[in-house]
């Protein structure tokens, strides 16, 4: 089961949004596996999408349609049973066309569409039921809908992963609702694998990207549960401007709306690594004492990308020196005589020497809990960087050894 | 059981070599876990060493000894009973004090003596042991016992690693007879946990460690097991001389030494990962196309480490879209309408499109074997390079969740 993660009490609906979810058989088992939504002609949206260079073909069409319409964006027609990536041309094709039949439904333009696609890579879509999928999401659309939606565009999941809050803007209010898929083959790069963010503030497009830019590097860029980048990774950031008030970065309140979205974006990408495959560990990585962010940031994710790591944690075992090891192959070049490691609240290492008070049975109290902070210090600079990552246990084989089966 | 190796039908003895191995009490089951090799006074010796930040003490005697004594060595004293890493400054005096007690029962110059270490990071060796160790090691050298040598240096490896062979050079001839260990927490920086090889061929210092530099880079840093580079990755190629033949760059068998010496680190590189800790499979890599042979590397070691891909081979499931999404996440910037990709001796892309002779029966057919070959086209320039790897088991997690226990 996910690591301490649950659905807010209320999920808030974000004015101007509509939204609909069907089982189109592209999952065998008949679930959830297309979802549409659309937003108000005078929304604002910015996108951040995988650096991979095997990019699915709907992170191709997504990046051409927001150049070529200028990041208007009324429409995003997801669908979970194949990632429609490593599919040629072809592949190219049928996510084009998918975005046409929506447009030509609707009523608006071809390029205002955009495509997300998650799954097995390498496997064509199935355009039959694709296109009936589509007639069906057009035809029910709504302005609940959100868990379905949700749902719908989860594939090794277990849960749905929800971000729902009113904000409080001086005496306005707006509503921030969000969700996220992910569970495998998660280290986003610039992105995570299909995260939606919305809110009904206006805010203008420039300032819109920069904001996710922003809060992407420090969440979703920040989690990691195999170390796998996917192909098809995308983010977007939807601004209805149903609320009437105005953020942008020279309002009093774009501060406190900056934050509220990092808070969402945090919360997601938190729930990817609770939710993450096998994962019955959450576990934080500080590291402070870096002459870069960057630094911090890739001793962080060397730490919490290794196996050795992973398997002491699915075990509870004070193995604290695959730490050590593993902030040692980063790359990042630092003095052993300086570094220094904390485990939740117990002294491992103090300046590279053991400390006196150190124990097996203290460090394994710690390790034995269901959520546990890992303290490194390279005693070099002031900088400093989270990630967060999850325990690696015979489940993530398992799952993904019968991925396909 | 390891994939498809075995011990050599001979051992062969390198004149001027000593060796003894004995169970100091290290390992808790009586297990041998020390090891002494004395090498001949005219003999030459190159290493090559861990470059991961949080290198062990041993690793950084051995460094500084080599420098204080012109490369001089007279002997080795392994222990895998603990990698006396992350031991602070009393883990540097344990590694300095063992040498100087092998120093003086041998009548060797301290600096003479190198030490390794391999097993559990971060406790202190019980010198005690080790002491009472060496003294049984100096009383029963010998110059077999190079099977007892190998089985000592072992920690979760299932098997020793032997390599052995009689070179012809002209009308002499010269041996090559080398051990290796490691299992998990392979992914080798410059060198990789343990491996030994001698000569009697008499190597200039200087050409020996142009040499080892060259052969490790396309063997030992081209093997994978679980991307977990060790703090106590050490490797050693001596040259004892006895043979009286000098073999050097501007000799006429250097080609033919250099070849011999690279299928020796080869064939113990091969050998790691055939013993990879839950391997099941043998996999090689072959990227071609590349840009530059750094490029090829970073592109296969991607596709080596990737959970992902290692689960699908380990599930003989024709997953292959997961070998695509590793190459796009590896850093290296392709274009995937010229990406081709083939396992075994079935096509699966050409330029980007999917192969219309592909059926998954076919790929999966190749998947089912216990050796696989997987190339992949970058489609760029002419260079290319293989990379070695295992698939990714339930006994991955079992043994390395129980390691301590």
């Amino acid at each position: 089961m996910p690591v301490n993660l649950s659905l807010p009490e209320t999920i808030h609906a974000v004015p101007g949004l509509r939204l609909s979810a069907t089982g189109a058989g592209l999952k065998a088992d008949g679930k959830l596996d297309m979802v549409l939504i659309t937003l108000p002609e005078n929304c604002t949206c910015a996108g951040t999408f995988t650096q991979s260079a095997s990019r699915a073909a709907p992170v191709r069409v997504c990046r051409s349609h927001l150049a070529d319409n200028h990041g208007k964006v009324r429409a995003l027609l997801i669908n979970s049973g194949g990632a429609n990536a490593a599919t040629g041309s072809q592949g190219y094709a049928n996510a084009a066309e998918s975005c046409r039949q929506v447009a030509q439904s609707l009523s608006i333009p071809t390029e205002s569409v955009l495509p997300f696609s998650t799954g097995v890579i390498g496997e064509q879509l199935p355009m039959d039921k694709i296109s009936a999928g589509i007639t069906r999401l057009v035809d029910t659309l709504g302005e609940d809908g959100y868990l379905e939606a949700a749902t719908g565009i989860l594939t090794t999941d277990l849960v749905p992963k929800i971000y729902s809050a009113k904000l409080p803007l001086g005496s306005d209010e707006v509503t921030i609702t969000g969700f996220a898929k992910g569970s495998g083959m998660i280290a986003p790069d610039m992105a995570t694998m299909l995260a939606y963010i919305f809110t009904d503030a206006a805010v203008p497009a420039g300032d819109l990207q920069s904001l996710l830019d922003a809060v992407v590097r420090k969440t979703f860029n920040s989690v990691t549960v195999d170390g796998d980048t996917s192909t098809n990774d995308s983010c977007v950031l939807a601004a209805t401007a149903q609320s009437g008030l105005q953020v942008g970065t020279a309002s009093e309140h774009w501060s406190a709306f900056s934050a509220a979205v990092e808070s969402a974006a945090l919360f997601l990408a938190q729930a990817l690594v609770r939710d993450g495959e096998g994962a019955t560990k959450f576990i934080r990585v500080h590291v402070s004492g870096g002459d870069s962010e960057a630094d911090c940031h890739r001793v962080g994710m060397t730490i919490a990308n290794s196996p050795l790591v992973k398997t002491a944690f699915f075990a509870s075992d004070a193995n604290l020196g695959r730490i050590v090891m593993a902030a040692g192959r980063s790359g990042v070049d630092f003095d052993m005589g300086r570094l220094s490691l904390q485990i939740g609240d117990v002294r491992v290492l103090t300046d590279g020497e053991p400390d006196p008070d150190y124990s097996d049975d203290r460090g394994q109290a710690v390790m034995a809990a269901t959520e546990i902070d890992v303290a490194v210090d390279l005693g070099m600079g002031d900088c400093h960087w989270t990630t967060y990552t999850c325990d690696f246990s015979y489940d993530y084989v398992k799952i993904n050894a019968e991925y396909r089966s």
